[in-house]
This record gives structure tokens, C-alpha cells and sequence, in this order.
């Protein structure tokens, strides 16, 4: 169990409900006329370099399938791997390898596909300062543990992980609530979740220092715009003490920008793209 | 139910897995704070031109959440819709609308992303013939029915739904099989289903044409060996009568080489990249 | 995995479905009264001759009660046993096999009668040509994965799985839309997927031959009428080329019957009965 | 809520299953080819006469599907059904209609055939005398409730439901605890339930009625010694007072002996033909 | 397999929903920051005394969890434990041992503390005389399986599981019916289920014992009451010969004045306080 | 959607499992005696004051099991309520009323015996100060969304809900990592949750501030040391600036200690009792 896995039940359900997808209702009409005694070994090759993901599903899927399938990797989530080179082996049962090889490669793919982009957007981040990529819920129903384990193990952290997970005030709420009550609120009824406001400029960020939010969004600044909000914020720090609020920029960060983004000296640049618009790693499964 | 909506248990049970993951273990706790009473009309709007898909699974998000949110659509799934334009408009609660947003949205933009794909993908075959273009198995685990009909909303065809649907011999089966063998034990052990088989090269098809298969796959061929290919098959069917059994091109398939595939007179240009790596389209739900 | 066994995951879930409408809420309240290291050996025998089917279930169904009881088989799915003869045999703690025995025998023994109520069909049909039994959609609802195994394990054939798996035109779909156009409709938009069309005579047999559909069925006819469609299109075939359509007869198809079809020269005699009709085979489970 | 009804989550859960193994992945792709717009009328009208069970399964298969179909009926479960009689109607989209057909006829047509069987047994057993059919628990994984319900509507009366729900000890039970300390032992354990016991002979029955069983199996007996054992417990109960038990006769009931061993005086008649070896009811869903 | 423990697919399935609550989205973030080599062993220590409950479900936390944790138990269910004593071990990876082991206690005390107090009006009752407690229906939703086997663990025995175990005509019922009607209806309808019957007082009593019910509710009588009623019923038992229905108090039974009620003779002891109310029995798990 | 409202697809599937534990797998077999077309109306009445919780999962009970039936209610989750009052009102069918009764009850009873226990700590509490009352995730497996709701309606707050909301160093993990380098490494890996850090005496708490925590438990501390913490955490704060981490006592708060703990100036006093030991509200439903 380490960071970048993601927990063990969301990999069964996920992986089990794949697997029903690709076999009802009768399996493998193609494996079943293979002999039943041929076997195989077959590696996992990833056609273009990437960052791995979804090791643990890819294990699984065969597992459920046969479990006298044997997986073993030479490579681990989060690995940067390379075209051509052998990242893990599958051996046992042609007809079981040639049946689960899709549902593990569907699964690895797209996940490997999230890490790949991810760490793509946290290099690009990295060469302007210390901001962290932060990924969003806006991602593909029903693998948000699965694509959330994949951006760690790209190298960005998670944003909140649900609607319950702690307080987010937007726009359309603070249009309602106002800023200060709105916090004052977030703090009686829910103490001990984080406070999350967004902002449009700077004097809504003044707001909401004032009001002790815990973290900001900076909503589509510019890198310039975000500078100047980094500094008030830092400034208000100074006066009143105590941890800086988390500030995030979001809107506008691609992979060319997030290095200007960065050295704006915000904490966290969020972006969907690392969930909704990774491609697939193309990675293979080789019968040798 | 038309040719483009998928099944209606489909879409219901993937939308209650999405909000769960969305809302467990204590709801919304932001819009909790919100007004009761408080009502709005918000409008789906994209942000960029694309291809429309996934409405049944936007209103049933809103659906399952909050019968007495209404739900209405200026357009339907397969419409190409513009940057700037309503298509669809959502009023009822403030806060359920809030609640179910994202879920909504993140079905409408990851559907609509791959309708969008998927059409860029057909018009660029219908430059070069009559080619249709063709999904495959390498869809995101979970969503393969969704992600299915969203192809369908893009003017492309599916291929096969699963493994057990028909009959497709690829190169580690024919390595043990032999191309006759295996097309007669298919036809013995699965009359009904479509024997397909893959084929590398002219001398592959020739005895993928004598087993008498209903579908060749045409292996990472270029449009010009593709268009020999084709000729073959014609030359095949002139002398031996009957339907020339489909030809599918496979791997290498791209926006840019579409057109000349097509042009080679095959019948299917198959594609993983719209639905493995189509990004998102924005589509933003803007309150009034 | 041979071509007669279910795949995995369905007989897991069956078996768990089956296991708790026989547990809930307490368990097996007799056998909880038995000394609890009480062990056995109990031996399946069949009461009456017929075709085995079911076995994977069945060892599921003790696996799934406790993994300490062991089960072999001295037959597999497909093989004619006899009435008195140990088929199989299961040793563990005597409680254990008597909570799991009428699950697993539920199981063995509806399946081993779908299987062996096709052998008789499979067999009548065998006296008159080389037609094989088809079933149909007419399954018991929930266990349809099952039974086209146990059909398979008879030695029949599965007709079409499901409703999305292959286009078939009934009488009322063609009436609506007519054979040509039909025809037309089905290619453009699911090329790829057989395509089925009913005939209730030879002048609607000809229309389904000229309109290119992959297979026939032929709607309630005589033995002779059905010689008269096989050699309407045979001759069709000589004069165009390719494979004859497939040839279904559907309707009147029994074990009197199934003989005289098939000497018709149709590939494929259709029955419900075998799915729906089938009466349990009797298999007991002895203790030693 | 009759008493014929099966309750309704039951219902619900075992309608989704059939429906979703019927439509998984695409939906009904021939359907999908009709006019959207088209509508029809089409009425359920039995082939052969029987009785009719399971109307809130083919209503509510039409009811998952699409919530606009109407559905309507005739005649209730129980009921007597003529051939040729019109026993319920459905009208709205004609693809919503050809779409959700076979399912509702599946379960329409498998326990119409379960209480037809059992009305056939039941009215012969009432030629004997007033000894009830009762059930077994040999009923087809997964619908138990549902079969269990026909059985009621067929005129017959359920046996335990499965194994938690009263203590009966067989014989492999009583070998290893003997009848008066297995009584004992059920009654400390669990006050309330019911204690059932086998008994091969009149031998075994004394001790049954001795050791104060609710219930007494008679294994496998003639008719006439069926009456012997009748006689010895009228003849216990006559002397200890109360309610004589139980008995209940299991092995070798058929319509041919039912009358007989109801005429010998027992309670219930146990068979598991009437849920393991019902051949369907033929009903048809004829479009107007 | 013992008396006092649930059936397995009860408990896989509740410790499988009580995982994925404590889990979802990501895991165990605080254990995710162990040094993934740390390995733990700690015991389960309850802080105060009482009787075990529920540690096949503490047991299968963990499996599902990591199941190369190991768990071994020194008490069983059932058993008295003391405070401070070791009562079982669980060893392996710290991570895992900490991630499911608010889970595990979650059940082990809960049930433990259904256990607990189930012994202590088991032993107050036996002050008196031999009257068995008897649990309800009135359980925590969704567990009721795992609080039966506990109240079995805790020395009493258990109600009807569900309302189709058996016939219960309580107040509302008899309103409609009148008693011996209710009871004629209910032998007629569901021969072999019990028959039980509330009674207010004697002259109901008397109704319900002319009737033939199998157990009578004395409902909110006193001792005395009660004593009067054990009574009557005695005489009628004596001189109608058989076994005397089963009585039951229900209404005003507590650990003070269960001694009371068991010495007027009835047998059963009706409570909800021992599902509905059960404080948790303090249980820890102390790493070493 | 109000803050003491559970989210709608865990009431849906808590009560369609408790539905199913009563009713499988015959369905109330004592309503089904009653005559089909009698109805009823029935009162909801506390038989002891309490605080109101889970209308809506009694709401959901009976339209669940037969959507015509009416439930309206006089007072909404939160709300006091006194002994004999109705508070809420159900008509229909009396079967379907006296089916569901027991589910409904049982959510409403157990829910409003949580809030009626957690009421009466936060009264406690509010008698010292302005420390709200705190819930674990020490809850009973299966129900933790809907206790967390009760908690709010009874006037307290929700601790974390899961082990992935946020990070909680307990001895254990401080064990192994150090204070500083523990919520260090939190801070980098998951920026955004907040950081919460046990403490067992002032010279760990001193280390918590100085690590820069959000929260910091007070293990097992009395009033007086609470207090101590208290001004080493102002006095801290007024140093650095910035908000003081909130403060939470745990272990040793009951009812009678909760004012004195509160008069301390912690923030959160966090008890298990109110979800895992709170008896259940007595609440009937009597019919008219």
C-alpha cells in the first residue's frame, strides 16, 4: 500500500464490472476454440514512453479471470517507462491471457495514459517554482479512485475528492451567501472542513483573507494577476500571522503556461486535463 | 429510443455509480448552506464547437437526485452544436442543480468529447470514399455501452460490443490454429456468429478469402497495400461470387491518413483513439 | 475453460445469488446443530441416464459456503452419465455439505437437464442431415449464460445471446419497413452485425435472398416446405455465388420432428424447449 | 397484494437482471431501426390453456424499459387461461414493445408454466382427499420467490423457504444424532421454529411422535402405507391429545398417484416437479 | 459452523460495505504515509467486561483488506471476556492493520455489545426460571443476520427472522379478522408455518387457545398476569392433551423484571433492547 | 436538501436493503390474510421525548413497498419531540402499512435515539461553553451516512468521515514518523486536507503547533489539563497569528463531564456514544 495505489475494493468493482462488460454472456468464443492445454508468456510493452498507472488493475483482471495466471511487474506505478522495454509478464493459460488481456490493458492504458499527462503538467510546473499540479472531480465516471491514484502516481496531489469532502464556495454560492458569511457559516456547521472560496480578483481575495478562508481559488488569472494576488496574500500573512491561505490558480494552465503559473508563487495549479483529456498510453501485451 | 441513445438501465446504474462517488458520505456539504428555498435556471452551454452526446445520462443525473429539477435540451445527441449556444437548460433547486452539476457534466463533456472525435474521424474518411469509421474494444472500463452509442452520435459504427459477440481470429490464434482450421472450427462450433480473422499481408487474406471469413482485418497496411488488398478481395468475389466479406483496416488509422484509407475501398477504418484518447469537450452549465 | 463452460464471473454470481435465497437470515438452522466436527463423504449419482452440465456450479457453491471442502469430478459438462454411476464426489464437514447440497444440486440438476434434453433433440436431428439444434432467447430469466453452456455441453448451438449481439427482422419489424429496406437499414448502420430476417414463405425467402441477409428463418413450415426453401436457395447461391444464407426453421421442431427437418437440408433447427421446457435431471448426493 | 403476489422487490431485482442480460451493450439494434414515432397495440394471448402466474413481472419489464407503455390485464395470476383468449394488452412505442417482449414473455411464460403444473397436480390430489401439493425448495437459482409465488397461484401451498426458516432433519441429520435427542436439541436451540422430521418407516415415526415433532416427512412410502402412518398418528393424537403433526408425503408423487396419497389421510404431498420440470405455458404477444 | 456464528456470505457482504465507507475515495491517506515495510502486531483488549461477538466479521476486515494480515483469536463468540485480557492477534503490515482496524472493532464491539447485554437478560431471566429471552424484528437495518448470531452468542435465542417466516397476528390484524378466523385463514393459507397470536388478555387467551395457535404474544401483561395465563393455558394444554402453545412476554421486560416473568412460567422473553439498544462493549486494539 | 438530511442514494439503499431483510422470500405472509381493500390510517407517536431523525428513510420505507400509500409528517428531523404528539401520519393500504411499519420504524427509532442522546451531550457541552460536540467514525457498519445526519440533527458536528478526508496522525503512525516530519509529509503529499495530530501532554501539543497542524486531539486529558492546552495553543497563536488549530478533547466525555470539558475553550468534544451507544428512540406507529 503505498501512496500512488489506490485502494483494493475500488480495483475489484472496477475491474469485476469490466470484465462483465467484455464477456457476457458466453466469454471468449474466439479462446475457446484455442487447445485448452496451450499456454503462453506474453510481456507488457509500452509502444511510446510514459509514466505507469494501473498496475494493480491490470493484476487483477487476470487474477479474477484465472487466478493460476501468473503477473509480475518490473516496473511500479509512478516509474517512467520507455518504448519497447519489457515493464511486466504475464504467464499461464493462452486461452485466460488472450481472454483478460484487453480488460488489464483498458485499464492500464487509460491510467497510465492519466499519470503520463499528469507528469508532463508537473515538470512543466516545476520549472517555474514549487507549485503542485492539482487534479479536479471533474473526471471520468466511476474510476475517480482509480484516475486519482494515477494522478499520484504522475506526481500532482488530489484536489477534494468529492462534494463531501470539504467546503468550496463558487461564485453562484457566494452570490447567494456573500463571502464572509458564507465562511462564518462553513465554520459553525462544519467544523473541522476545510474552507475553499473562490475569487475573481483581488478584492474578493481581500474578502476573503479577511474572512479566514483556508484556501483560495484564483479564478482564471493571469500569471501576472496571480503574482499580484500572491503578494497581498503574503502581505496579509505577514500582518495577521499564521499559515498563508492555500491559493490555487485555475482556468488557463496548460503545459505551456504552468511554469509561469508557478512562478507566480501560488501553492496549487488545478487543471481537468490531466483526467478528461489524457490520451491512452498505447502499451501492448506481446505473446512471446 | 433512437439509433444513437444507448439502453436505459445502462444509463441509470452509471449515473447512480457517479453520484455516489460524488456524494458519498454526507451530500453536498457546500450547497447544504445554501437557502433552502433558493431556486435557479442554469443553461448548458459549450465552450468550444463540437458534436453532442450523453444528454440521457445529464438528465438523469439530475433525475435521480431531485425528481422535481426539470431538465430540457435544445438539441439531441449526434447535433453539432457552436461555441456560445445553449443546448439544453436545467431549473429547479439552487442546490440540487449545484449538487448535480458535476456529475452531469462530467457524463455530457467526456460523451460529447468522443462524439466530437469520432465525427472528425467520419469526415475525414468521407473525403477519400464511403469507408465508415469503426470503434473498437478499447473503451474506458465501465462506460463501454456509453461510450458506444456516443460513436454512434459521432456518425461511426461499432464493431464488435464484447468477446463473446463474434468470432475474431488475430495472429496468436492463427499461430495455433492455421487460418482454414480456425475459420471451420468457428463455423462448426458458432454457426450464426461472424468468423473474422486477421490478416498481415495479400498471402494472409488470400486464405483468410478461401476459409470463406465474413470479415478480414487488414494489419497495420498501408492505403496503398490496403488498396491491393482490396483488389484482391474484389478479384475473389468477382470469380467466386457472393458478398466480398468486409475488409477493416486496422492501426495507422489517423485524421490525416483517413481519407487516403478510405479512399483504398475497404469498408471499415477502426480506431481506438475515439474513445481512448478523445479529450473532453467544454461544456459549462452557466446559471442564469 | 473448454467450449462448454460458462465464464467465471457469471457462475460466481449465480452461485452467490442462489446461496443467500437459501441462507437468509439465519444459515442452515439444522445443521448448526450437528456436532461441528462431524466430516463426510458424499458422492453426486444420478438417479436417471442424460447429459451432464452444471458441474462448475456446483463445485462454486461449495467453494463459496466453506473452502475447506473439496469437490472432484469424475465427468465433465458434456459427457452422458448413467443412472447409478458416481459422477463426482465432495468431502468436508458434514455441515458444510448438507448447507451447500440443495444449491448445488439446484443448480446441476436444471442444467444437466437443459443438457440432456439437447442431446435428445441433437440427436434426433442427427437421424435426418447435418443440422444442427439452435436454442433461442426463450431462457430462464437470470441464468441465460448458463443454459446456452448447458446447451453447448448438449452439443447444440446458441442462437443469438441477447437483443444487441445481431439484427433480426420478425414479421413485425418487416412490416413497418419492408425486406429491402430493412436489409439496407441493418448494413449501413451495424456493418458488421449478421443480419437475420424471418420468412414466412418462399416468395418473402426470395426477397431476404435478393436483399442479401446473412441468415433465413424459415417460419413455421413443413419438412417440405423447408426443402423447398433450401433448394430455392441453393439455387440462388449457384446463381450468385457465396455462401448460402444460413437456413433456420422455426416453429413445430420437436423430437419427432427434428429428423425429417433436418433431412430438409436446413443448417439450423430452433427450439424454445430446450431452454424453457426442459425437465430437471435427477441427481442425488449420497453420503457415503 | 394478493396472496398470489410475490413481494415487490423481488420482482424489481429479477426484472432488471432479465433485462439487462437481454439488452447489454447496445440496446435492441433492431428496434433501433423503426420509425421512432411508431406505436402499436398488441395483446398477450395464451397458445395452449393453463394458468396464468407472474402479470407484475411482464409489467414490470415493460415498466423499466419505458414508463410510457401501458400495461393492462384481463386476468390475474391464478386465473384459469383459455388458447386464443386475450389476457392482457400492451400499447405505446412499438420499439419499446418489440425491445421488452421477450423478457416480460420469459417470466410470463415460465410461471404461468409453473402454476399450470401445479393446478394440474392440485386438482388431482383433490380427487383424493384434502391433503394440499406443497412445494420444495428445488426451485431455479434465483427465482425462488417468484416460482414460490406461482406455486400459490397454481393452488398449492409453499414448504419451507429456505433453510433458515424451521429445523428439518433428514436423514444423514438423524444418523448422527438419533430422532428424540434431535427434537430436544431443536427445540432448546430454537424455540419457534418448527421441527420437521424424516421418517423412512412406521418405526421412525413413533419415535417422531414421541419425541413431539411438528411435522413428519414420509419417505418415499406407498399410498398405503402412507394410510398405516396416518392411522399410528390419529391414533397417537388421540391418546396425547393436541394437534396430530404434520405428514407430509415426498418421493413418488405424480399427477397419476397424487388422488391416492392424498386419500390416505396426510397433510401435504411434496413434489419438485412442479418448480424443477414445468414445461413453459406458450403465450404470445401479438401486435394488433 | 457453530451455533452462535452468522452464515459467511452475511458477513462478506456487510464487512464489503463497511470497508468501501471508510475507504472511498482514496484510501487510508494518514496510512498512506507509513514506511511501507512497517509491520505491527497488536491484540484486541476489551476495556470492560462482557461476552464476544462478531469476530468472523473482524476477521474478514482484515482478509479483504490485505490478506496477508493474520488474525487468530483466543475466545469465541460467545464467551465471556474480561477486561484488559487478550482476547485475540492480528499481525502484519502496520498499514493494513491500521487501515481496517476501525472497521473490525466497528463490528467486534457493536455485536459484542448486542452480546453482552443479551447475556445479562439471559441470566437475570434465569434468576427465575427457565423461560428463554427471545429477540425481535426491531434490529439495526441492514444487520440484522450478524445482531441474531450475536444474541445467539449472548445466550438467547431468536424470534422469526422476517415476515414471511411465520404468521403473527398482532392487534391490527385481529381488529379485521377476529381470532379464530385469523388463525383458520392462516392454517388454511400457509400450512407448516407457525401460527402466533397476540393476546391483551385472558379472555383472548382463551380465544387464541380454542383457535389452535402454536405460541401466544401476552402483550404488556404483568407477572401476575402472566402467571394467570400460564395457568389457563396449562389447564387447556391438560385437558386437551398436546404440547401447550408456546407463551410469550412482550411489553415491559427489563433486566429488573426479567426474573419476575420467567417464574410465571411462560416461555419465551421478548425484548428490543438487546438489538435496539446495546451499548457497544469497549474493545481496543493495542499495537505492541 | 436541509443540513440534517441524509443524501438520497444512501436512503434508497439502506432502506431497499432493510426491505429486503424483512420481507424475503415470501413477502408479509400474515398481510397477505388481510382483505386486499382495507386500508388505514396510522400515526407516528414517541412513547418518550426525544429528537426527531430519518423521516426520510421512513418516508422512503413505504414507497418503496407501494407508492400509494401517503406519509406526511408535523415535525422535521431535529425537531424535540414529547411523549403521545403525533408527528407524523401514514394512509393506505393497511397491508402495505402494516408491512412496512417495522423497517420504517426501525430507521426512525434507532436515527432519532442517536439524536436524542447526541442532543443531550450538546446541551451538556453548551451549560460550560461554546465547544460543539463531535462524532467518531466509530458508527455502525452500513449506516454511517444516515448516524452522521442524526448527529447533525441532534445539534452536534461530524468528525471526519472516512478514513481519505483527511490526515490523522494517532500514536501509532507517530510512532514510527516524528511529529514535525509526520504532518511535514502530510503537507506534500496531500496539500489541501486538513493535518490532525493526537497528543497526549503539553510537550506534544507544543510539538503540533510548532508542526504547523490544523487540529490537535487531546488524548484522555481532564478538564484541567484541557485548559493548560488551551492557553499553551492561545498563547502560541497570539505569538505566530493566524488561527489556533482547532482543539479536541477525547476520551472521558460523557454527559456529566461534557460542560466542564467545554468550559476548557476547546473547540470539539468528541464522543463515540452517540452513534455506537445511543438506545433507541420509542416511537410507534398506531393505526386509527
Amino acid at each position: 500500500m503505498g501512496i500512488a495505489d489506490p485502494y483494493v475494493a475500488a480495483v475489484r468493482d472496477a475491474v469485476a464490472r469490466a470484465l462483465a462488460e467484455d464477456l457476457a454472456p458466453l466469454g471468449d468464443i474466439t479462446s475457446a476454440l484455442l487447445p485448452v492445454d496451450a499456454t503462453a508468456v506474453a510481456d507488457f510493452i509500452p509502444r511510446s514512453p510514459g509514466v505507469l498507472a494501473g498496475t494493480t488493475c491490470a493484476t487483477e483482471a487476470f487474477a479474477q479471470l484465472d487466478a493460476s495466471v501468473d503477473v509480475s511487474w518490473a516496473a511500479v506505478d509512478g516509474d517512467a517507462v520507455v518504448a519497447g522495454e519489457v515493464i511486466g509478464t504475464v504467464s499461464g493459460s493462452m486461452a485466460s491471457i488472450l481472454t483478460a488481456e484487453r480488460t488489464a490493458l483498458n485499464f492500464l492504458c487509460h491510467l497510465s495514459g492519466v499519470a503520463s499527462l499528469t507528469r508532463r503538467f508537473a515538470d512543466a510546473a516545476a520549472t517555474g517554482g514549487d507549485a503542485r499540479v492539482w487534479d479536479t472531480r471533474k473526471t471520468t465516471p466511476g474510476l475517480r479512485t482509480l484516475e486519482k491514484a494515477a494522478v499520484r502516481a504522475g506526481g500532482a496531489v488530489n484536489h477534494r475528492g468529492n462534494l463531501s469532502e470539504w467546503v468550496m464556495f463558487k461564485d453562484n454560492h457566494l452570490a447567494l451567501l456573500g463571502i464572509s458569511e458564507a465562511v462564518a457559516s462553513a465554520r459553525a456547521t462544519w467544523p473541522g472542513k476545510l474552507v475553499h472560496v473562490e475569487a475573481a480578483d483581488l478584492d474578493q481575495l481581500a474578502q476573503a483573507l479577511e474572512a479566514g478562508a483556508d484556501a483560495v481559488l484564483l479564478d482564471n488569472m493571469t500569471p501576472e494577476e496571480a503574482k499580484a494576488a500572491v503578494d497581498l496574500a503574503d502581505e496579509w500573512a505577514g500582518e495577521h500571522g499564521g499559515r498563508r491561505p492555500l491559493l490555487e490558480c485555475s482556468g488557463g494552465i496548460t503545459i505551456e503556461t504552468a511554469g509561469a503559473y508557478a512562478a507566480s508563487g501560488v501553492d496549487l495549479l488545478s487543471t481537468s486535463q490531466i483526467t478528461q483529456s489524457a490520451p491512452a498510453l498505447d502499451i501492448g501485451l506481446d505473446i512471446r
